[in-house]
């Protein structure tokens, strides 16, 4: 099997799982459970839960016991986007090429959607079979997603120091940049090879080698990311471009250039391929580095 | 000891271990932590993380197992308020006498500050010493709070169904805000009393009358908040006053009347009452039973 057959199926158990998840009886109400599958099932790349599921066969060989986890990763990367879109973060009128929530249902609707995700991700783990793995995972999850992680690295970004001032707690603007990409970005794919590896009962030598990979993707992921907010093509992303510069952001190319940001990118990638050393071939291990190195030709 | 200096010991307790949680290193950005704290640490009641570590003390004798799930049940509270007073929800600029999250620090600080206290109360589960507690606590803590509790039951308050149309979901009007009740207030505070009874290894009996007398108090409790913006003091209840009948909410005041109000609530605080017989008597039970009681007599 191909790498992209191999990620196309994982993509499809991805999606069965998290329409059955959010299939809710009619004791929810109906325009919040359409606010959360509108966004939810929007088809995104499923980039988190494809390497959790990857990881996990990577590891263990059965990525059946990660599924839970998998899902709950993708239901807080898209409570994260449909709260970043809102008029008073981001601002976003569009994503994936369609409006966002808050356009479409409004802003209550849109933050309540947000939050029933969150709360939702956390249920999905508690059903996790395997009662084992719930509390370890409940655990990576929530600190990859809390103060340390994606909030804090989000709340810097958006709100935080973007220019560095005294008494700053980061040395130099790479550094505050890196911290940021490390927490908003990094802590969530970090995480989605953690989990993968968990599920697997993986040792902790390569649950370390997992985190390594995750957080090296993770910062390549999100240079090509402000890569493509200034070369991007704006159908092709299904999101407006140009918005970081307008917004005064601080960015790996308006602080090293395109040419430098994309040797950065390449080397992370390589770094991320690297901390697999540990593992033996596998159509799984294959996979997950093709993810890693499509990274830097990615167009959305 | 009489019940309320044994409700002030514990609200102490639960006053530090907040304090603790939140006393995060500069890795959390400062803006954040000043925000979350100034929410969770403003003395409310503690209505919710109180009534948890009585229950534990009154099925086993020790709080002590309860407190992380005590500190999560005041920390998803406290998220919930933050955003149900953004003006896209309920538009409240004052709470608990004092300026609301987004006044004072900004909407986009206001709607991350919630999403962080919301992620962490689970993590602060995660964390509970007994690993054997932290999977059912998560279980329960995620059910109370997502579109079947807290989250659905603010859906329909704030932007669903305040009006019985063709189709409806609810046979009349009592039943929607009676479901809306149940959802919206009585999930988290029935919550808190099965968790304190998980923390004290309570038997499936003994959780049933958690429950149950949680659901009566829940809707007690919140048929007196709907009495009182009617006939509160806006001073002593720290929050503006006769915003239901503006906003044209369904409340048990324009329902059924003030009086038929009142009765409503003294009878759901005597089936809450009932429902602890099945636990012999002692300090802890005494001072849930007057918590219960001083719900008819409450000015905030």
């Amino acid at each position: 099997m191909t790498s992209s057959s191999y990620l196309e199926t994982l993509r499809a158990v991805i999606n069965t799982q998290l329409d059955r998840l959010t299939d809710y009886p009619a004791a929810v109400p109906p325009r919040l459970k359409e606010a959360i599958r509108y966004s939810l099932l929007q088809g995104g790349k499923r980039l988190r839960p494809i390497l959790t599921l990857a990881s996990a066969e990577m590891v263990g060989g059965d990525p059946a016991p990660a599924i839970p986890a998998a899902c709950a990763l993708e239901m807080i990367h898209t409570y994260s986007l449909i709260h970043d879109d809102l008029p008073a973060m981001d601002n976003d009128d569009l994503r994936r090429g369609k409006p966002t929530s808050h356009i479409k249902f409004g802003e209550a609707t849109a933050i309540l959607a947000g939050d029933a995700l969150l709360t939702e991700a956390f249920a999905a783990i508690a059903r996790t079979s395997d009662e084992s793995l719930r509390a370890p995972m409940t655990a990576t999850l929530a600190e990859a997603a809390g103060v340390f992680g994606m909030i804090g690295g989000q709340t810097d970004d958006v709100i935080g120091e973007k220019r560095l001032s005294g008494g700053s707690r980061f040395d130099d603007r790479p550094s505050l940049l890196r911290s940021i990409h490390r927490r908003k970005t990094g802590a969530l794919i970090a995480a989605a090879f953690r989990l993968g590896g968990l599920a697997a009962s993986a040792a902790e030598e390569q649950l370390q080698a997992l985190a390594a990979c995750g957080e090296a993707f993770g910062l390549a992921f999100q240079i090509t990311d402000d890569l493509l907010d200034v070369t991007g093509n704006e159908r092709l992303l299904g999101k407006r471009v140009g918005k970081d510069a307008g917004l005064g952001k601080l960015t790996f190319p308006s602080l090293l250039g395109i040419d430098e940001s994309r040797a950065e990118a390449a080397r992370q990638v390589e770094a991320g391929r690297r901390a697999l050393d540990l593992f033996a071939d596998s159509a799984a291990k294959s996979a997950i580095v093709d993810v890693l190195e499509s990274t830097l030709t990615r167009k959305n």
